[in-house]
């Protein structure tokens, strides 16, 4: 099967152009140094989160020559941590790594950044903010808090959190002292359970003593390092409130409009590849995790039906709510509704039916 | 919530380094100019396919400040059509976009950088590939074909064509003579079925005439185009034989090793971006699309258990058989096998729970 070089040659005029791919001398381009500083959302301890900005930087540096510098700091380091995306639009930082939805006191609109309850899956998350108008929508919102976001990283589905007892009905979610941050308390407020707004590091005491009950984090992989499972060993799923949550790379916006075409394709493909980066590497990384706890003696188990069914209709009447007062969170949530609905018609079709079929399989053996 | 900003300065000595940012002058460097050529292994009417290669080209001209240019020609105009790979090993051209499994015939190990049948769906294709030692594996295996390949699109899971008569049984496959490429004409081979090879172009004259009962191609965007719902209007799901077919990016080896560490960054980067572009094209198209071939006449049906479970079966006979008489294959099946374990017993916890809800509230409406 070995071609005949000649041909091909001759039928694309490919003699010229391989000529002139070796005439061309180096020439010269000026290209300016850039160093900047970029703040994570998050602790160097969770590895595959924290490191998503520190491959994005690796990638910039590379893809510079070395003339583009971004530095990265954990969450608290240079800005106080629930503080970074104010840095950012203020340009205390050039840059931030973090979850959008850590904003939406400022306006529930960041939510959508990140992910709403019952909201789309990683995959159609990455559909609608590349091909869909998601980053033209976030963009046009994060403009007015002077920031330009771009999608760098996702962790799938996340588990529904360590909880102390079993949760066999709505009733057992009365008075439920819960760590769940965002929106997704406003949802669960409605079925009774009591929101805790409580920093990572703080978690594992409050549940040790009962200060809380239960405690939403992420996936396994990072689950497991916070140890959870020795005090709350009910682990539940899935997060509901979590289905495909996007973090994001915000940049200052004038320092993102000051950037040459160049930098900015550059910054643009490096989040792109810590987007991709950072979902495959907890997809490699949760089965060993899922095991070890399960070893370790967590009790994996599936919410009721009626509490998750409770909590989409809880979800939608605070949708509702807050569409009513604020035209922008209306704006985007008719865009993931829409989006989700066609994304689901097909994702039912070959990928479920696909992916069943493997996960039934598995099961057999 | 506005952070003072003399804070953080002070507390980073972030000062110094933003005096550095901006006395820093535009230093000059030198980025040779390169002029390639790509072939894709796609007619330009399967516009997100070959799409990806033009994505992918822009971004690095992008990138690269114009310095870096890469001309993209479809299927056949400059390489007979199914000798793009070949042609790279040989240096007529310097990169191709292709399915990696269309070679198979050189070597079934080529299967591996596409899909196997009851391989990984899309999301775990790229984690094997960045996270799962998949890309090292491919590229030892490449190398000794002279390519270097890049992960660079994906269809998730494809469709399982489109058929004359209904499937009621395994006994309904008995001399069905199907338009299906590569491994996976081996595998249903086993069950009755005449695998044909036909490009693209012929498939529907073919089916029109009876002189085929069947054929597969991708999925309802692509399938559109091409009417098959006219002639053949059962329209089976999933197609098992292609959970994640990623397409690559494949580089002459030398011509890639001869890249300044930029350039390989920069190539890296949007095969990246190209890669998530397309899979996040293809969610967002399929939805109108298979709308639109319902509403055309499109019969849609899932393959019957017992096709399924007989498929599987015989897909492991032909790796058993294959893997038997060639390591590199068997080296990739092991590995693939590991993670698709892996993989799934993750997915099928709080991934697969998640769209099942979504998928069952939105037939609720």
């Amino acid at each position: 099967m070995t071609l005949k070089r000649r041909n091909f040659l001759k039928a694309a005029g490919g003699g010229a152009a391989a000529a002139a791919v070796l005439a061309a001398p180096a020439i010269a381009q000026t290209q300016p140094k850039v160093a900047w500083r970029l703040t994570s959302g998050f602790p160097r301890s969770l590895d595959t989160i924290y490191g998503a900005a520190e491959v994005f930087a690796e990638h910039v540096k590379a893809m510079s020559g070395g003339n583009f510098e971004i530095q990265v700091f954990p969450a608290g380091e240079i800005v106080p941590n629930p503080q970074a995306v104010e840095a950012v639009g203020t340009n205390t930082v050039e840059m931030a790594h973090t979850c959008s939805y850590y904003y939406w006191g400022i306006d529930p609109t960041f939510a959508f950044g990140t992910a709403i309850p019952f909201g789309l899956n990683a995959r159609l998350m990455n559909s609608w903010l590349y091909e869909g108008g998601g980053n033209e929508l976030l963009n046009a919102f994060y403009a007015k808090h002077n920031l330009y976001g771009m999608p760098g990283g996702n962790t799938g589905v996340q588990m529904g959190g360590w909880w102390r007892n079993e949760i066999n009905s709505l009733d057992d979610l009365k008075g439920v002292k819960m760590r769940i941050a965002g929106i997704a308390g406003k949802v669960v407020e409605k079925l009774g359970v009591v929101p805790q707004q409580i920093p990572g590091g703080d978690i594992y005491p409050a549940l040790e003593r009962g200060t809380i009950d239960a405690a939403e984090w992420v996936g396994p992989y990072d689950d497991e390092k916070l140890g959870f499972y020795k005090v709350a060993p009910y682990y539940y799923y899935p997060g509901f409130w979590e289905g495909g949550p996007c973090v994001h790379f915000f940049v200052n916006l004038e320092k993102w409009n000051g950037l040459t075409p160049e930098y900015q394709a550059i910054l643009t493909n490096a989040a792109a590849y810590a987007n991709t980066d950072m979902m495959a590497k907890y997809d490699a990384r949760n089965p060993t995790a899922l095991r070890s706890l399960i070893a370790g003696g967590a009790k994996l188990k599936q919410f009721p039906a009626e509490v998750i069914d409770a909590a989409y209709l809880a979800a939608n009447e605070v949708y509702d709510e807050i569409a009513n007062e604020n035209a922008d969170f209306k704006t985007v949530l008719d865009s993931v509704k829409a989006f989700r609905n066609d994304g689901y018609l097909w994702n039912q079709v070959a990928e479920f039916t696909y992916d069943s079929f493997m996960i039934r399989n598995r099961a057999k053996g």
